[in-house]
């Protein structure tokens, strides 16, 4: 199964620690953690999930290296253009906090029926809203959403 | 000056007259209309735009050609990802109604600073919600969004 | 119709001038011309497309605004992406000079299709070698390749 | 190390054959493969990989499965566009005999200076051409191509 986490490449201490509790419980539970491979709740996310030994892919705008709690990076160069391959390439999708890039990627999710899980996010319909890292990542791997 | 419009693959009889306004507008004004190309409200567009001799261009998801209203053609081939080309390409967007496909057009224009101008669309911060074409395609041509 | 142009955005003052007459005759002939939109070969074949009031498009790989000869300007934002776009979009394309950017154009156009004619570029199997921009407009127009 | 494997999605005996051994060292050397996740080569690939515990990435170009030899499917809906994330994301690039599609891969990986291993495929300057799998496979994790 593989989780794709989407969330701000800026984040406050707050969503930090969210990510990366989200991180841990995915790599606890054997999923892959797909993120967009950058700063902020990416990094905290990525992060979480390499301290319990999971693997960590990051689709990143650019064609660098990404943070550095990725085990793959998928170097695509598409800009803004990658945040669609992170909400097509989840069987579920985490968002945490987030502005208009979460947002999109949110939408995409729910565009093609992927179930997207929200951590003091977006308010869409559709978007189911979660308390806590463990209530959204249990939802995530029974990949049930509203739709 | 580029006037990108965004919208759902089937309209509503309102929103396709709404469409066809903004289409014309647009046109009138001397301004391009990109869009996706494909039916609904990208159709409609096109289709006013072109009754008052405007050029359109439909920046589709297949490699196909689009709707009958279409001056040029961009083939991508990209499937959703071609919703961030729109968003990027256009120095103001209108949103008319739509779903989750335009949702992401949306974010991905507010993302970027690309003013956006909704009709009957997601109400979403930093989105100047409009209450008829003229309105929507003035203040697009004055290119003052909210940011 | 619309004819892709290929080739470097360095340009020799040979390929520039080649690159400007295939455009003058794009125009001429009221087929639209589209490229990758930055300088060299792009720049040159919009420039003569334009001083024979044709229509370009410049599908860039960036977020800017391209070289001053576009007609219309589509930000994709996909870097390299973008020529797997400007292959696709053309109803024939035709390669001048260029280095891996236009073979990777090339490639992409033979593999969907579309007829390729080449003036002092890649020798690959299924370009059609052509000697002069007449003789590349022309069979361009006409849409047939060796497929 | 991520090394990127190109060849077409049909693969004569021989061509899957080579394909299969080139995995199977890709894995026995620790590395990460990474191709286009569908049929023929590069199925084979992914097969031999997984055959030595190893770890393999699809990136598809539709939003499917993928072959059933994949640890990671990235969907990415991006028909051909999907080629040049291959190229770009490999730390090296062994294309395995080919058509017009391995040749846009090979194309893009040597526009951004990735050194490309040929196994009978395209005799393309700066392509360094191998005689086995092993031979391949030893140069792509020395990172020396002839760039």
């Amino acid at each position: 199964m593989q989780i794709a986490v989407a969330g701000g490449a800026q984040a406050s201490p707050q969503e930090y620690e969210t990510a990366r509790a989200v991180g841990r419980l995915i790599a606890e539970n054997g999923a892959v953690l797909l993120c967009g491979g950058l700063g902020g709740v990416m990094e905290a996310a990525c992060r979480g999930a390499q301290e319990q030994g999971g693997t960590t892919v990051g689709i990143i705008s650019g064609t660098g290296d990404g943070n550095p709690f990725l085990s793959i990076v998928i170097r695509t160069g598409l800009g803004h253009g990658r945040n669609v391959l992170v909400a097509q390439s989840g069987d579920a999708l985490i968002a945490i906090g987030g502005s208009y890039g979460t947002l999109s990627e949110i939408a995409i999710a729910l565009k093609t029926g992927c179930p997207v899980f929200g951590l003091s996010s977006w308010k869409i319909e559709g978007v189911v809203m979660c308390k806590t890292p463990e209530e959204a990542v249990k939802r995530a791997l029974e990949g049930k959403g509203s739709g």
